[in-house]
Protein backbone atom coordinates (compact mmCIF):
# COMPACT_ATOMS: atom_id res chain seq x y z
CA UNK A 1 0.00 0.00 0.00
CA UNK A 2 1.61 3.34 -0.89
CA UNK A 3 1.21 5.52 2.22
CA UNK A 4 -0.35 8.75 2.21
CA UNK A 5 0.70 12.28 1.97
CA UNK A 6 -0.37 14.95 3.31
CA UNK A 7 -2.46 17.02 0.25
CA UNK A 8 -0.49 20.09 -1.18
CA UNK A 9 -3.43 21.95 0.41
CA UNK A 10 -2.59 21.23 3.64
CA UNK A 11 1.11 21.85 3.63
CA UNK A 12 2.35 24.96 5.26
CA UNK A 13 -0.79 24.68 7.77
CA UNK A 14 1.26 25.25 11.01
CA UNK A 15 -0.12 21.99 12.79
CA UNK A 16 3.26 21.81 14.20
CA UNK A 17 2.47 24.62 16.42
CA UNK A 18 2.13 23.07 19.62
CA UNK A 19 -0.90 25.29 21.41
CA UNK A 20 -2.00 23.24 24.23
CA UNK A 21 -0.09 22.91 27.61
CA UNK A 22 1.58 19.69 26.03
CA UNK A 23 0.49 16.35 25.50
CA UNK A 24 -0.27 13.96 29.00
CA UNK A 25 2.66 11.79 29.42
CA UNK A 26 2.16 7.86 27.49
CA UNK A 27 2.46 4.68 30.05
CA UNK A 28 6.12 3.66 29.41
CA UNK A 29 4.38 -0.07 29.14
CA UNK A 30 4.25 -1.29 25.68
CA UNK A 31 -0.10 -0.42 26.08
CA UNK A 32 -1.15 2.31 27.90
CA UNK A 33 -5.01 2.62 28.87
CA UNK A 34 -6.43 5.41 26.54
CA UNK A 35 -8.19 4.49 23.44
CA UNK A 36 -7.21 8.11 22.20
CA UNK A 37 -3.99 7.28 22.43
CA UNK A 38 -4.00 4.41 19.62
CA UNK A 39 -4.36 4.82 15.82
CA UNK A 40 -5.28 1.50 14.19
CA UNK A 41 -5.92 0.17 11.01
CA UNK A 42 -4.14 0.12 7.85
CA UNK A 43 -4.52 3.26 6.17
CA UNK A 44 -4.93 5.65 9.60
CA UNK A 45 -1.73 4.47 10.65
CA UNK A 46 0.28 4.48 7.76
CA UNK A 47 -1.61 8.22 7.14
CA UNK A 48 0.08 9.01 10.81
CA UNK A 49 3.39 7.78 10.21
CA UNK A 50 3.58 9.64 7.27
CA UNK A 51 2.39 12.89 8.63
CA UNK A 52 5.78 14.91 9.90
CA UNK A 53 4.02 16.65 12.14
CA UNK A 54 2.84 13.51 14.21
CA UNK A 55 4.45 12.40 17.19
CA UNK A 56 4.72 8.34 18.01
CA UNK A 57 5.59 5.85 20.20
CA UNK A 58 6.00 2.52 18.43
CA UNK A 59 3.66 0.18 16.63
CA UNK A 60 2.42 -2.65 17.83
CA UNK A 61 2.09 -5.70 15.36
CA UNK A 62 0.25 -8.66 15.09
CA UNK A 63 2.41 -11.94 14.92
CA UNK A 64 3.16 -12.71 10.97
CA UNK A 65 2.47 -8.89 9.16
CA UNK A 66 6.00 -7.97 10.91
CA UNK A 67 7.25 -7.24 7.11
CA UNK A 68 4.23 -4.70 6.75
CA UNK A 69 4.98 -3.06 10.11
CA UNK A 70 8.82 -2.62 9.15
CA UNK A 71 8.01 -0.95 5.58
CA UNK A 72 5.55 1.69 7.24
CA UNK A 73 7.98 2.12 10.10
CA UNK A 74 10.83 3.02 7.34
CA UNK A 75 8.59 5.68 5.96
CA UNK A 76 8.19 7.13 9.43
CA UNK A 77 8.43 10.95 9.01
CA UNK A 78 7.56 12.28 12.40
CA UNK A 79 9.96 12.06 15.33
CA UNK A 80 9.40 9.24 17.73
CA UNK A 81 9.35 9.95 21.22
CA UNK A 82 9.62 7.29 24.12
CA UNK A 83 12.05 4.36 24.70
CA UNK A 84 12.31 0.94 23.55
CA UNK A 85 11.76 -1.12 20.54
CA UNK A 86 9.93 0.69 17.84
CA UNK A 87 7.99 -2.38 16.71
CA UNK A 88 6.53 -4.71 19.30
CA UNK A 89 4.87 -7.87 18.27
CA UNK A 90 1.78 -9.05 20.26
CA UNK A 91 -0.80 -11.23 20.21
CA UNK A 92 -4.55 -10.92 19.13
CA UNK A 93 -6.01 -11.07 22.36
CA UNK A 94 -3.53 -8.33 23.49
CA UNK A 95 -3.95 -5.70 20.89
CA UNK A 96 -7.82 -6.55 21.12
CA UNK A 97 -7.86 -5.54 24.90
CA UNK A 98 -5.80 -2.09 24.63
CA UNK A 99 -8.40 -1.11 21.50
CA UNK A 100 -12.53 -0.80 21.74
CA UNK A 101 -14.74 -3.41 21.37
CA UNK A 102 -14.59 -4.64 17.79
CA UNK A 103 -12.49 -2.31 16.30
CA UNK A 104 -11.36 -3.13 13.21
CA UNK A 105 -7.86 -2.99 13.92
CA UNK A 106 -6.16 -5.15 10.48
CA UNK A 107 -3.36 -6.05 12.77
CA UNK A 108 -1.94 -2.90 13.74
CA UNK A 109 -1.73 -0.17 16.20
CA UNK A 110 0.47 3.26 16.68
CA UNK A 111 0.49 4.90 19.87
CA UNK A 112 0.68 8.36 19.19
CA UNK A 113 0.77 11.75 20.52
CA UNK A 114 -2.35 14.15 19.54
CA UNK A 115 -2.07 16.33 16.76
CA UNK A 116 -1.38 20.15 17.70
CA UNK A 117 -5.10 21.95 16.71
CA UNK A 118 -4.74 24.82 14.94
CA UNK A 119 -7.14 27.67 15.97
CA UNK A 120 -9.23 29.21 13.63
CA UNK A 121 -7.43 32.70 13.42
CA UNK A 122 -4.59 29.73 12.32
CA UNK A 123 -6.83 28.26 9.76
CA UNK A 124 -7.89 32.11 8.20
CA UNK A 125 -4.42 32.93 8.16
CA UNK A 126 -3.52 29.80 5.48
CA UNK A 127 -6.51 29.75 3.62
CA UNK A 128 -6.17 33.57 2.76
CA UNK A 129 -3.07 32.55 0.77
CA UNK A 130 -4.14 29.79 -1.10
CA UNK A 131 -6.15 29.82 -4.95
CA UNK A 132 -9.60 28.31 -6.05
CA UNK A 133 -12.92 27.94 -4.03
CA UNK A 134 -12.30 27.97 -0.08
CA UNK A 135 -14.83 25.14 1.36
CA UNK A 136 -14.51 24.47 5.15
CA UNK A 137 -17.28 22.39 7.19
CA UNK A 138 -18.63 23.54 10.43
CA UNK A 139 -20.13 20.58 12.36
CA UNK A 140 -22.77 21.80 15.10
CA UNK A 141 -23.55 19.39 17.65
CA UNK A 142 -22.17 16.01 15.85
CA UNK A 143 -21.15 13.63 18.91
CA UNK A 144 -20.31 10.19 17.12
CA UNK A 145 -16.92 10.11 16.52
CA UNK A 146 -17.05 7.78 13.73
CA UNK A 147 -19.32 10.35 12.54
CA UNK A 148 -16.70 12.92 12.14
CA UNK A 149 -14.23 10.88 10.98
CA UNK A 150 -16.19 9.83 7.65
CA UNK A 151 -16.12 13.65 7.65
CA UNK A 152 -12.82 14.47 7.78
CA UNK A 153 -12.62 11.47 5.02
CA UNK A 154 -14.61 13.77 2.48
CA UNK A 155 -13.56 16.90 3.59
CA UNK A 156 -9.86 15.21 2.28
CA UNK A 157 -10.89 13.98 -0.60
CA UNK A 158 -12.87 17.16 -2.05
CA UNK A 159 -9.75 19.29 -0.97
CA UNK A 160 -11.84 21.50 2.00
CA UNK A 161 -9.71 23.11 4.21
CA UNK A 162 -10.57 22.61 7.86
CA UNK A 163 -13.23 20.77 10.13
CA UNK A 164 -14.36 23.23 12.92
CA UNK A 165 -16.32 21.60 15.76
CA UNK A 166 -17.19 23.47 18.90
CA UNK A 167 -14.95 22.82 22.08
CA UNK A 168 -17.27 21.21 24.18
CA UNK A 169 -19.94 18.61 23.11
CA UNK A 170 -18.10 17.75 20.17
CA UNK A 171 -16.19 14.27 20.28
CA UNK A 172 -12.47 13.91 21.31
CA UNK A 173 -10.00 12.53 18.57
CA UNK A 174 -10.33 8.66 19.68
CA UNK A 175 -8.68 5.61 17.57
CA UNK A 176 -12.36 5.05 16.22
CA UNK A 177 -12.70 9.07 14.85
CA UNK A 178 -9.12 8.12 13.30
CA UNK A 179 -10.39 4.85 11.31
CA UNK A 180 -13.54 6.25 10.57
CA UNK A 181 -11.23 8.52 8.90
CA UNK A 182 -8.76 6.67 7.22
CA UNK A 183 -5.47 8.69 7.15
CA UNK A 184 -7.84 11.65 6.49
CA UNK A 185 -6.87 13.47 10.25
CA UNK A 186 -3.46 13.82 9.24
CA UNK A 187 -4.82 15.83 6.40
CA UNK A 188 -7.64 18.00 7.19
CA UNK A 189 -7.26 19.71 10.53
CA UNK A 190 -9.91 19.83 12.96
CA UNK A 191 -10.23 23.73 14.51
CA UNK A 192 -12.04 23.63 17.85
CA UNK A 193 -13.60 27.05 18.85
CA UNK A 194 -15.32 28.01 21.93
CA UNK A 195 -18.58 29.38 19.95
CA UNK A 196 -19.54 27.97 17.00
CA UNK A 197 -21.84 30.53 16.32
CA UNK A 198 -19.14 33.44 16.96
CA UNK A 199 -16.56 31.59 14.67
CA UNK A 200 -19.53 31.75 12.18
CA UNK A 201 -19.42 35.68 12.74
CA UNK A 202 -15.23 35.26 12.81
CA UNK A 203 -16.23 33.78 9.29
CA UNK A 204 -18.04 36.14 7.67
CA UNK A 205 -16.09 38.61 8.36
CA UNK A 206 -13.23 36.37 6.56
CA UNK A 207 -15.33 36.38 3.39
CA UNK A 208 -16.69 33.18 4.18
CA UNK A 209 -20.39 32.88 3.00
CA UNK A 210 -21.83 30.70 5.42
CA UNK A 211 -24.74 28.37 4.50
CA UNK A 212 -26.86 26.09 6.44
CA UNK A 213 -27.66 22.08 5.63
CA UNK A 214 -31.69 22.04 6.80
CA UNK A 215 -34.01 19.76 5.08
CA UNK A 216 -36.92 22.04 5.26
CA UNK A 217 -35.09 25.00 3.70
CA UNK A 218 -36.08 26.41 0.47
CA UNK A 219 -33.30 26.06 -1.97
CA UNK A 220 -31.44 23.27 -2.69
CA UNK A 221 -27.62 23.57 -1.98
CA UNK A 222 -27.03 23.55 -5.82
CA UNK A 223 -29.80 26.32 -6.64
CA UNK A 224 -27.74 28.75 -4.55
CA UNK A 225 -24.69 30.75 -5.96
CA UNK A 226 -22.24 30.62 -3.35
CA UNK A 227 -19.45 32.91 -3.95
CA UNK A 228 -15.32 31.85 -3.59
CA UNK A 229 -14.97 30.84 0.17
CA UNK A 230 -18.20 28.98 1.19
CA UNK A 231 -18.73 27.77 5.32
CA UNK A 232 -21.24 24.87 5.21
CA UNK A 233 -22.61 23.93 8.23
CA UNK A 234 -24.10 20.60 9.43
CA UNK A 235 -26.01 20.17 12.60
CA UNK A 236 -26.62 17.32 14.50
CA UNK A 237 -29.59 14.34 13.16
CA UNK A 238 -31.84 14.57 15.75
CA UNK A 239 -31.84 18.31 17.07
CA UNK A 240 -30.40 20.02 13.63
CA UNK A 241 -28.83 23.40 14.45
CA UNK A 242 -28.77 25.36 17.15
CA UNK A 243 -30.98 28.40 16.75
CA UNK A 244 -28.32 30.56 17.42
CA UNK A 245 -26.38 28.95 14.83
CA UNK A 246 -28.70 28.81 12.19
CA UNK A 247 -29.06 32.20 12.83
CA UNK A 248 -25.76 33.33 11.48
CA UNK A 249 -26.36 31.36 8.27
CA UNK A 250 -26.41 33.97 4.88
CA UNK A 251 -28.26 30.52 3.17
CA UNK A 252 -30.13 27.58 4.30
CA UNK A 253 -30.32 24.97 1.87
CA UNK A 254 -31.08 21.58 1.65
CA UNK A 255 -30.55 18.62 -0.36
CA UNK A 256 -32.85 17.44 -2.97
CA UNK A 257 -34.12 14.22 -0.80
CA UNK A 258 -37.39 12.96 -1.76
CA UNK A 259 -38.96 14.31 1.05
CA UNK A 260 -37.72 16.69 4.17
CA UNK A 261 -38.84 13.30 6.47
CA UNK A 262 -36.34 11.09 4.29
CA UNK A 263 -32.90 12.01 6.19
CA UNK A 264 -29.48 11.69 5.79
CA UNK A 265 -26.75 10.21 7.62
CA UNK A 266 -25.03 13.41 8.62
CA UNK A 267 -21.63 12.29 7.39
CA UNK A 268 -23.72 11.57 3.78
CA UNK A 269 -24.82 15.04 4.02
CA UNK A 270 -21.32 16.36 4.35
CA UNK A 271 -19.99 14.06 1.67
CA UNK A 272 -22.79 15.14 -0.67
CA UNK A 273 -22.46 18.99 0.08
CA UNK A 274 -18.30 18.46 -0.62
CA UNK A 275 -19.09 16.72 -4.09
CA UNK A 276 -21.91 19.75 -4.84
CA UNK A 277 -19.50 22.71 -4.06
CA UNK A 278 -16.45 20.84 -5.80
CA UNK A 279 -18.53 19.77 -9.37
CA UNK A 280 -19.85 22.97 -8.73
CA UNK A 281 -16.22 24.92 -9.25
CA UNK A 282 -15.85 22.41 -12.99
CA UNK B 1 -41.70 11.96 16.34
CA UNK B 2 -44.16 11.56 13.57
CA UNK B 3 -43.74 7.49 12.42
CA UNK B 4 -42.27 6.87 9.02
CA UNK B 5 -44.08 5.46 6.00
CA UNK B 6 -43.17 3.35 3.51
CA UNK B 7 -42.77 5.81 0.48
CA UNK B 8 -44.84 5.18 -2.37
CA UNK B 9 -42.09 3.82 -4.48
CA UNK B 10 -42.13 1.01 -2.30
CA UNK B 11 -45.66 0.27 -1.89
CA UNK B 12 -46.58 -2.48 -3.60
CA UNK B 13 -43.07 -4.26 -3.99
CA UNK B 14 -43.95 -7.69 -2.58
CA UNK B 15 -42.27 -7.72 0.87
CA UNK B 16 -45.22 -9.52 2.63
CA UNK B 17 -44.55 -13.37 0.52
CA UNK B 18 -42.56 -15.38 2.54
CA UNK B 19 -39.58 -16.97 0.91
CA UNK B 20 -37.68 -18.37 3.13
CA UNK B 21 -38.93 -21.68 5.90
CA UNK B 22 -40.24 -19.41 7.68
CA UNK B 23 -38.24 -16.97 10.66
CA UNK B 24 -36.39 -18.97 13.17
CA UNK B 25 -38.36 -19.32 16.54
CA UNK B 26 -38.06 -16.20 19.45
CA UNK B 27 -37.17 -17.05 22.56
CA UNK B 28 -40.60 -16.58 24.58
CA UNK B 29 -38.44 -14.75 27.62
CA UNK B 30 -38.60 -11.13 27.57
CA UNK B 31 -35.26 -10.89 25.86
CA UNK B 32 -33.90 -13.52 23.49
CA UNK B 33 -30.20 -13.88 22.83
CA UNK B 34 -29.42 -13.28 18.99
CA UNK B 35 -28.19 -9.31 18.45
CA UNK B 36 -30.40 -9.35 14.69
CA UNK B 37 -33.80 -9.78 16.57
CA UNK B 38 -33.47 -6.69 18.23
CA UNK B 39 -34.53 -3.05 16.04
CA UNK B 40 -32.89 -0.27 18.32
CA UNK B 41 -32.92 3.70 18.66
CA UNK B 42 -36.08 5.49 17.60
CA UNK B 43 -36.27 5.91 13.85
CA UNK B 44 -35.67 2.47 13.74
CA UNK B 45 -38.29 1.03 16.29
CA UNK B 46 -40.78 3.43 14.99
CA UNK B 47 -40.04 2.76 11.14
CA UNK B 48 -40.19 -1.28 12.12
CA UNK B 49 -43.75 -0.96 13.75
CA UNK B 50 -45.06 1.37 10.89
CA UNK B 51 -44.42 -1.08 8.56
CA UNK B 52 -47.08 -3.66 8.00
CA UNK B 53 -45.05 -6.07 7.01
CA UNK B 54 -43.21 -6.03 9.79
CA UNK B 55 -43.71 -8.77 12.18
CA UNK B 56 -43.10 -7.91 15.82
CA UNK B 57 -43.05 -9.59 19.22
CA UNK B 58 -42.51 -6.69 22.22
CA UNK B 59 -41.16 -4.02 22.81
CA UNK B 60 -38.29 -3.53 25.78
CA UNK B 61 -38.31 0.04 27.26
CA UNK B 62 -36.28 2.24 29.75
CA UNK B 63 -38.46 2.85 32.52
CA UNK B 64 -39.37 6.78 31.98
CA UNK B 65 -39.75 6.45 28.34
CA UNK B 66 -43.39 4.37 28.67
CA UNK B 67 -45.51 7.47 27.48
CA UNK B 68 -43.24 7.57 24.35
CA UNK B 69 -43.20 3.48 23.76
CA UNK B 70 -47.19 3.63 24.15
CA UNK B 71 -47.22 6.18 21.48
CA UNK B 72 -45.28 4.26 18.93
CA UNK B 73 -46.99 0.64 19.98
CA UNK B 74 -50.80 3.02 19.26
CA UNK B 75 -49.29 3.25 15.30
CA UNK B 76 -48.32 -0.28 14.95
CA UNK B 77 -49.07 -1.45 11.90
CA UNK B 78 -47.83 -4.82 11.43
CA UNK B 79 -49.18 -7.92 13.28
CA UNK B 80 -47.67 -9.16 16.42
CA UNK B 81 -46.74 -12.37 17.42
CA UNK B 82 -45.58 -14.57 20.66
CA UNK B 83 -47.34 -13.70 24.17
CA UNK B 84 -47.04 -11.53 27.34
CA UNK B 85 -47.18 -7.92 27.32
CA UNK B 86 -46.43 -5.81 24.13
CA UNK B 87 -44.63 -3.24 26.15
CA UNK B 88 -42.06 -4.79 28.77
CA UNK B 89 -40.61 -1.92 30.79
CA UNK B 90 -36.60 -2.49 31.73
CA UNK B 91 -33.65 -1.07 33.40
CA UNK B 92 -30.43 0.30 31.60
CA UNK B 93 -28.40 -2.94 32.43
CA UNK B 94 -31.02 -5.58 31.53
CA UNK B 95 -31.58 -3.59 28.02
CA UNK B 96 -27.44 -2.71 27.05
CA UNK B 97 -27.44 -6.70 28.23
CA UNK B 98 -29.51 -8.22 25.07
CA UNK B 99 -27.56 -5.26 22.76
CA UNK B 100 -24.34 -5.30 21.28
CA UNK B 101 -21.32 -3.28 23.03
CA UNK B 102 -22.12 0.56 22.55
CA UNK B 103 -25.38 0.34 20.58
CA UNK B 104 -27.32 3.71 21.11
CA UNK B 105 -30.96 2.54 21.51
CA UNK B 106 -32.12 5.40 22.95
CA UNK B 107 -33.94 3.44 25.71
CA UNK B 108 -36.06 1.62 22.73
CA UNK B 109 -35.88 -1.85 21.46
CA UNK B 110 -38.29 -3.62 19.42
CA UNK B 111 -37.90 -7.80 19.14
CA UNK B 112 -38.76 -8.36 15.49
CA UNK B 113 -38.94 -10.89 13.25
CA UNK B 114 -36.97 -11.04 9.91
CA UNK B 115 -38.50 -9.00 6.91
CA UNK B 116 -39.14 -11.78 4.10
CA UNK B 117 -36.35 -10.47 1.23
CA UNK B 118 -37.48 -10.27 -2.56
CA UNK B 119 -35.16 -11.61 -4.83
CA UNK B 120 -34.18 -10.14 -8.11
CA UNK B 121 -37.45 -11.35 -10.00
CA UNK B 122 -39.63 -9.98 -7.76
CA UNK B 123 -38.11 -6.52 -7.46
CA UNK B 124 -37.94 -6.39 -11.53
CA UNK B 125 -41.34 -7.03 -11.83
CA UNK B 126 -42.45 -4.02 -9.19
CA UNK B 127 -39.68 -1.76 -11.16
CA UNK B 128 -41.34 -2.23 -14.52
CA UNK B 129 -44.00 -1.39 -13.95
CA UNK B 130 -43.14 2.58 -12.18
CA UNK B 131 -42.90 5.67 -13.52
CA UNK B 132 -39.10 8.19 -13.45
CA UNK B 133 -35.47 6.75 -13.43
CA UNK B 134 -35.08 3.62 -11.62
CA UNK B 135 -32.00 3.32 -9.64
CA UNK B 136 -31.08 0.40 -7.67
CA UNK B 137 -27.68 0.00 -5.96
CA UNK B 138 -25.16 -3.08 -5.97
CA UNK B 139 -22.91 -3.99 -3.26
CA UNK B 140 -19.88 -6.11 -3.77
CA UNK B 141 -17.87 -7.32 -0.86
CA UNK B 142 -18.96 -4.23 1.67
CA UNK B 143 -18.97 -6.50 4.81
CA UNK B 144 -19.68 -3.49 7.59
CA UNK B 145 -23.48 -3.80 8.46
CA UNK B 146 -22.89 0.05 9.48
CA UNK B 147 -21.96 0.60 5.78
CA UNK B 148 -25.36 -0.94 4.41
CA UNK B 149 -27.37 0.45 6.44
CA UNK B 150 -25.95 4.08 5.61
CA UNK B 151 -26.54 2.95 1.95
CA UNK B 152 -30.11 1.76 2.30
CA UNK B 153 -30.59 5.06 4.07
CA UNK B 154 -29.30 7.41 1.70
CA UNK B 155 -31.22 4.70 -1.17
CA UNK B 156 -34.65 5.68 0.91
CA UNK B 157 -33.95 9.21 0.88
CA UNK B 158 -32.92 9.58 -3.02
CA UNK B 159 -35.83 6.65 -4.08
CA UNK B 160 -33.37 4.15 -5.09
CA UNK B 161 -35.80 1.14 -5.40
CA UNK B 162 -33.04 -2.09 -4.13
CA UNK B 163 -30.08 -2.90 -2.51
CA UNK B 164 -28.67 -5.43 -3.97
CA UNK B 165 -26.10 -7.67 -2.01
CA UNK B 166 -24.36 -11.12 -2.88
CA UNK B 167 -25.87 -14.19 -0.22
CA UNK B 168 -22.21 -14.84 1.02
CA UNK B 169 -19.91 -12.41 2.52
CA UNK B 170 -22.55 -9.33 3.13
CA UNK B 171 -23.64 -8.71 6.27
CA UNK B 172 -27.00 -10.37 8.02
CA UNK B 173 -29.69 -7.70 9.05
CA UNK B 174 -28.46 -6.86 12.36
CA UNK B 175 -29.74 -4.43 15.01
CA UNK B 176 -26.47 -2.34 14.14
CA UNK B 177 -27.28 -2.63 10.03
CA UNK B 178 -30.86 -0.94 10.73
CA UNK B 179 -30.12 1.47 13.73
CA UNK B 180 -27.68 2.84 10.60
CA UNK B 181 -30.34 2.50 7.98
CA UNK B 182 -32.72 4.71 10.86
CA UNK B 183 -35.63 3.67 9.17
CA UNK B 184 -35.02 2.84 5.71
CA UNK B 185 -34.25 -0.91 6.28
CA UNK B 186 -38.18 -1.08 6.42
CA UNK B 187 -38.67 1.56 3.13
CA UNK B 188 -35.79 0.08 0.82
CA UNK B 189 -35.52 -3.95 0.16
CA UNK B 190 -32.49 -5.73 0.39
CA UNK B 191 -31.87 -7.88 -2.39
CA UNK B 192 -29.32 -10.85 -2.18
CA UNK B 193 -28.78 -13.24 -5.24
CA UNK B 194 -26.45 -16.02 -5.17
CA UNK B 195 -23.80 -14.52 -8.24
CA UNK B 196 -23.49 -11.46 -8.30
CA UNK B 197 -22.22 -10.79 -11.47
CA UNK B 198 -25.17 -13.46 -12.90
CA UNK B 199 -27.44 -10.15 -11.64
CA UNK B 200 -25.86 -7.85 -13.30
CA UNK B 201 -26.49 -9.76 -16.78
CA UNK B 202 -30.24 -10.01 -15.65
CA UNK B 203 -30.52 -6.46 -14.69
CA UNK B 204 -28.34 -5.93 -18.18
CA UNK B 205 -30.93 -7.88 -19.68
CA UNK B 206 -34.03 -5.86 -18.38
CA UNK B 207 -32.64 -2.81 -19.47
CA UNK B 208 -30.47 -1.26 -16.49
CA UNK B 209 -27.66 0.16 -17.56
CA UNK B 210 -25.23 -1.21 -15.16
CA UNK B 211 -22.29 1.89 -13.88
CA UNK B 212 -19.35 0.94 -11.74
CA UNK B 213 -17.77 3.36 -9.41
CA UNK B 214 -13.82 2.63 -9.32
CA UNK B 215 -11.78 5.71 -8.14
CA UNK B 216 -9.54 5.17 -11.94
CA UNK B 217 -11.79 5.66 -13.90
CA UNK B 218 -11.38 8.37 -16.71
CA UNK B 219 -14.99 10.11 -17.09
CA UNK B 220 -16.74 11.10 -13.88
CA UNK B 221 -20.44 9.89 -12.81
CA UNK B 222 -21.92 13.35 -13.78
CA UNK B 223 -19.86 12.84 -17.41
CA UNK B 224 -22.01 10.06 -18.23
CA UNK B 225 -25.16 10.07 -20.67
CA UNK B 226 -27.11 7.25 -18.75
CA UNK B 227 -30.37 5.98 -19.20
CA UNK B 228 -33.87 5.99 -17.88
CA UNK B 229 -32.82 2.72 -15.34
CA UNK B 230 -29.37 2.42 -13.71
CA UNK B 231 -27.82 0.04 -11.20
CA UNK B 232 -24.66 1.85 -9.30
CA UNK B 233 -22.01 -0.82 -8.40
CA UNK B 234 -19.83 0.14 -5.51
CA UNK B 235 -17.10 -2.24 -4.53
CA UNK B 236 -15.52 -3.11 -0.77
CA UNK B 237 -13.40 -0.11 0.20
CA UNK B 238 -10.03 -2.39 0.72
CA UNK B 239 -10.02 -4.24 -2.98
CA UNK B 240 -13.04 -2.56 -5.05
CA UNK B 241 -15.01 -4.72 -6.81
CA UNK B 242 -14.08 -8.23 -7.70
CA UNK B 243 -12.88 -8.80 -11.40
CA UNK B 244 -15.99 -10.88 -12.76
CA UNK B 245 -18.63 -8.24 -11.20
CA UNK B 246 -16.47 -5.40 -13.08
CA UNK B 247 -16.51 -6.54 -16.15
CA UNK B 248 -19.86 -6.88 -16.11
CA UNK B 249 -20.43 -3.23 -16.18
CA UNK B 250 -21.01 -1.51 -18.88
CA UNK B 251 -19.49 2.30 -17.98
CA UNK B 252 -17.09 2.35 -15.22
CA UNK B 253 -16.75 6.02 -13.45
CA UNK B 254 -15.60 7.85 -10.94
CA UNK B 255 -16.53 10.22 -8.34
CA UNK B 256 -14.34 13.48 -8.47
CA UNK B 257 -12.24 13.68 -5.99
CA UNK B 258 -8.72 15.37 -5.81
CA UNK B 259 -6.55 12.09 -6.43
CA UNK B 260 -7.54 8.41 -7.15
CA UNK B 261 -5.93 8.04 -3.63
CA UNK B 262 -8.31 10.40 -1.86
CA UNK B 263 -10.67 7.50 -1.48
CA UNK B 264 -14.28 7.89 0.22
CA UNK B 265 -16.12 5.52 2.61
CA UNK B 266 -18.37 3.31 0.50
CA UNK B 267 -21.61 4.73 1.66
CA UNK B 268 -20.52 8.26 1.66
CA UNK B 269 -19.62 7.29 -1.97
CA UNK B 270 -23.38 5.77 -2.51
CA UNK B 271 -24.73 8.89 -1.56
CA UNK B 272 -22.90 11.04 -3.81
CA UNK B 273 -23.61 8.38 -6.83
CA UNK B 274 -27.28 8.37 -5.82
CA UNK B 275 -27.77 12.25 -5.19
CA UNK B 276 -25.98 12.70 -8.48
CA UNK B 277 -28.39 10.11 -10.60
CA UNK B 278 -31.33 11.94 -8.64
CA UNK B 279 -30.03 15.71 -9.72
CA UNK B 280 -29.45 14.90 -13.11
CA UNK B 281 -33.43 14.24 -13.47
CA UNK B 282 -34.05 17.78 -12.28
Amino acid sequence: MKPLRPPPHTRGLPQHRQRRSGPRPMTPSAFGVAGERWIYGRHAVAAALANPARRWHHLAVLSGQESEASTLLAAAAGPRRGDGAPLRVVDHDSLAAILPEGAVHQGLALAVEPLPEPDLADMLRFVAGTPGRRVIVVLDQVTDPRNVGAVLRSAAAFGAFAVVLAVHGAPPVTGALAKAASGALEQVPLVRVVNLARALDRLKQSGFWVCGLEANAQQTLADLELGHQVAVVLGSEGGGMRRLVRERCDHLARLPTRSAQATLNVSSAAAIALYELARDQH
